[in-house]
């Protein structure tokens, strides 16, 4: 198939591997920190990668056309440093500034540097972010990039990496190569299997990669390979490389206790060794990039019909977040969804009998969705919503932890909240994930309480530049909006009021409805209270809680479908432990494990349904 | 290798298997919601292991000797709760409160039932359980109990699932048999490998069990399995199963659509079905429990040794975390450790050098090593602690919130927190691990500030009857308890105190060393600061945060290693909020995605330095 690569393109790649070595071993000397063994293992991968395979520009390295290269093995991000200075974007100086505190050349990568699609160093995430790229390369954008993936064998023991080989042969990725480094050792000890490579490629087979068992250290065989991979049809190929830790230096070789160490005092045997075995070859070319996938420039996007739910009536959050979904497909052909087997329940169904081409069902994989949803993303290809019970996005909390180090857009959904969605019981409800998701940087969450909110949620995310949470509800909520309410991230709704109000009560989804009951109760009772629903839990609007909460004489109520910490009420305390007036704050959550049973008796029994709240007040202005 | 069965016994679990459909759909009918065809596919394996398979007792469910049953698949509980029913556990009117408020027969199982070990529901997390106990009965008590457990199609797509394939044979676990029901169907349509019965074959296979395929409606197929399972020896066996959802209704069988409804208006026909393939076999002899497990009683653990830091000394949290372990081995033969590959790092090293034997490497899978210490812990076997770096704990978010659910005694050391890492960078810092955890009910969060809290809050966890994590930090703190300084779960420390102090300054771990220097500068300028260590944040000693706040003039500051929501500050601020007091309260904390460099710098840039908790302090004083 593959003619026999010249003497001159071997010897040329051969000395960028040495090259790629030298250069992590000195960056990480003068960091005295970093991973040097592990850039040393990789380093024909990379140099046949960077020298002979992927078509890419120094002048532009996030180009729409050229070749993606995640690097999921993160800790090796001195040899891909080093392998971008050898190509020529930028010099040794600069190289050498790696770990530094005024460098972009962290110890693991990120989307700071200009030739970097996701951050890694959270082990086993990398390959189903290539995944999604390699899904829209394929399906959304009929391009001919490719997306390569380097992955370490210690990392191979995630989940996620088996996740998205799944994910990547079921969809026939054949535009994505996994390539594995298989040097043996892990962090502090062996990793399991070993350079049992027959195991390996047994296991990455019948995961329904074309899989070859290639010694990594020899630039022969990894070409030979890499040309195999480009004539495979509807199947993605995996590379399982039989390499060595610290492979170039006779003292370091697949010894154990170096790993993450940097090679000071070893560097000079060290660096003898290597250039003794370079061939002063002559540069050879690389091939260019295609330039069929288009420069893209995001425009604002707004839904091209107006809404059309009638004040008062019964729908839930869930639906409403579908129906948004297809007035954003309408609006923008950019627009992809994603779900996990729970597209009949969270609504992205509709999507899906809309536009089922820009639908990726991604079963039960949570941890491949956010994956493959981050990968559409990049270099802003698509801009994807993608949606499970919101609990279970928790199974992705890595994975979402380190998109926000990625700086993606990146839009969740997240429906079945809190102990209001009944029988299923505590394991399908969502308690802990406004605590969770409101700590993750740049983040907006999204708790609307309304079908038409909801909607607005979905069009200011989808012109959100980072990541967005939707929390969704089960139950139907009354539509208390007017089709054409404005809403803005970090700006809360008043949706009762008066001069008399002696308790601001603020609840959100299910609960904006307690205190709605609660506010009509109430007044029967002679009790004016104020009502506010926050629309966004982060960003909280604090001006209008401070001025609110004045206006009530001090006294809130917050009343939340999530346990008490992390959640609504202490967002709220945040705010009112700084004010400039004595506060009485009651925080009305979930405080223990729930249980199964009907949706109004467990608001009741959890302590936040709407005569909860007016036992609160009561007692409160009491 | 096992002879034919005989046709009563063929007949009575045919039977078994029919009445087990009957009463799963007759329970679902009951409570009108459910997953009845998820339970059809199921009958037969249920009604094999039940009446012929396993050795267990109804007077004593969970035994210690008796075999482990895991429901992966949690949303056939009402298969589960019909097999215990038909086994005698409990009367059908009983069967009949299915999902109701004040049954414990929820929707999905827990272990406020007798019978059940660990809560499923959230998909793919049994098989790790299972393989933790089976390692226990293995390893730990040599006893002959065997663990079985039964997994969906859909959920094999979670990478879990293949976290803990690769850890059960790995570890020879022959006493671990996984069944994987294959009925083609997920919830919103059909799973990614539908009847590919070959490829399951190969993947698991692959991964090192010995694995069957089986017709999963067929009882002699499944006894044959089963018994060649129990005579194969240093792997464990996986059935691979054919089924169909529904299976037993021709109207329903092998159709989509059916998924978590229950089938009143059908019941009728399907039971006429059912019954007329009923034998009316007699009852036939199970197996009785082989009684070699001993009967455990949990003692208070205390460490035998005093400790012996030297007060001032620089020793790092995380080391002292390596010194209790040993001496909570020394204490009680029933602690094991878990750790993912990082046992350098977060020196749990230090007990497998002393205590190999109850030390169990999950290399990097963290997922399966969460589920792995459930299952260690299960009926109170052992007392597991498991670490990794604090931030790789969130890739087991939703392992550990069901960990919750299942009441589980677990006790996780999460090092390497907040930016105060350094050169690594933000992909190994922990940010969001207060917030995401403190979430979690009865979760006890220790957050040490020296090498004897450290020590003390591994002795309180040892001792704690849920969850626990302890936050350990990278760098060397000084010591600044006495070895018998006593701690409490929820008392907190005030470290400096003077009847001048203007602030109370909240800190933990690396910030309480800011916040103690701090105080050496103020006073030099004039300024005295309360200093607290909270020891626990949670429970947070809310009554030590009101007094001091108070007796500082209502003006606090809390200053931590992680991002501002959901951190310590915002739990000061849930007490603060309701204080019959004006309170002026400043978090610092970390407010941007932080980046590689040295420690101390990476503190002040971030705003949680010694300076920065002076400049707060002199800003809200003036």
């Amino acid at each position: 198939m593959s003619h026999k690569p010249s003497h001159e393109l071997v010897h040329f790649l051969e000395d960028k591997a040495n090259e790629i070595r030298i250069l992590s071993i000195e960056c990480t000397n003068a960091s005295k920190s970093g991973h040097p063994t592990s850039c040393m293992s990789a380093a024909e991968i990379l140099s046949v990668l960077f020298f002979n395979e992927m078509r890419y520009s120094n002048d532009y390295p996030r180009h729409p056309s050229s070749d993606r290269f995640i690097l999921s093995k993160g800790h090796a991000a001195p040899g891909l440093y080093s392998a971008w200075c050898a190509a020529g974007l930028f010099d040794k100086d600069k190289l050498m500034t790696l770990r530094k505190i005024d460098s972009d050349l962290e110890g693991h990568p990120t989307p700071r540097l200009n030739f970097i699609d996701a951050a890694t160093g959270s082990l086993g995430q990398g390959l189903s972010v290539g995944a999604g790229m390699a899904y829209v390369g394929k399906y959304i954008e009929h391009a001919s990039y490719r997306t390569y993936c380097l992955i370490g064998d210690g990392e191979s023991a995630e989940g996620s990496i088996w996740e998205a080989l799944s994910f990547a042969s079921h969809y026939k990725l054949d535009n994505l190569v996994a390539i594995f480094d298989i040097n043996r050792l892990g962090q502090s000890e062996e990793a399991p299997l070993q350079h049992n490579m027959d195991t390996y490629r047994k296991r990455v087979e019948a995961f329904g990669f074309h899989t070859m068992v290639v010694d990594g250290h020899s630039v022969e065989e990894i070409l030979k390979a890499l040309a195999e991979a480009q004539s495979v049809k509807n199947k993605p190929s995996a590379l399982i490389c039989k390499t060595f830790k610290g492979q170039g230096s006779s003292d370091v070789a697949d010894k154990l206790d170096f790993h993450g160490k940097a090679l000071n005092n070893l560097s000079e045997k060290i660096f003898g060794e290597i250039k003794a075995r370079m061939h002063g070859a002559a540069e050879q070319p690389r091939p260019k990039i295609k330039d069929d996938a288009p420069e893209l420039v995001q425009k604002p996007i707004a839904f091209k019909t107006p809404l059309e739910y009638k004040l008062g009536a019964s729908i839930a959050s869930r639906v409403a977040y579908g129906d948004a979904l297809v007035k954003l497909g309408e609006a923008c052909d950019r627009i992809v969804v994603l779900d996990a087997d729970t597209k009949n329940s969270t609504f992205a169904l509709k999507f899906k009998n809309v536009f089922p081409d820009r639908f990726i069902e991604c079963f039960i994989a949570e941890q491949n969705m956010v994956g493959v949803s981050l990968g559409c993303g990049a270099r802003n290809r698509t801009i994807p919503f993608c949606s499970t019970f919101a609990t279970f996005f928790t199974r992705a909390m890595d994975q979402i932890r380190m998109a926000a180090v990625s700086q993606s857009q990146l839009n969740m959904a997240g429906s079945h909240c809190g102990v209001s969605i009944g029988e299923d019981g505590p394991s399908q409800m969502a308690l802990e994930d406004i605590a969770a998701f409101r700590a993750i940087p740049n983040l907006v969450y999204f708790y609307p309480s309304d079908a038409v909110s909801a909607c607005r949620a979905v069009e200011l995310a989808a012109n959100y530049k980072y990541m967005t949470f939707i929390r969704t509800s089960r139950p139907a909520t009354t539509v208390i909006y007017a089709n054409d309410e404005v809403f803005e991230i970090g700006k809360a709704k008043i949706v009762k009021t008066s001069a008399e109000d002696k308790v601001l009560v603020i609840g959100a989804g299910i609960t904006l409805d307690s205190a709605m009951k609660a506010h009509s109760s109430l007044l029967e009772k002679g009790t004016s209270v104020r009502v506010m629903d926050p629309f966004t839990i982060k960003p909280l609007d604090k001006e209008a809680v401070l001025k609110h909460a004045k206006e009530c004489g001090g006294r809130v109520i917050t009343v939340e479908d999530h346990y008490a910490e992390g959640g609504i009420g202490e967002a709220v305390a945040g705010v009112l432990s700084n004010a400039d007036f004595i506060t009485k704050h009651k925080i009305l959550a979930v405080r223990e494990i729930p249980r199964s049973g009907p949706s109004a008796v467990l608001l009741d029994m959890f302590g936040i349904s709407a005569n909860k709240v007016v036992d609160a007040v009561l007692d409160m202005v009491e």
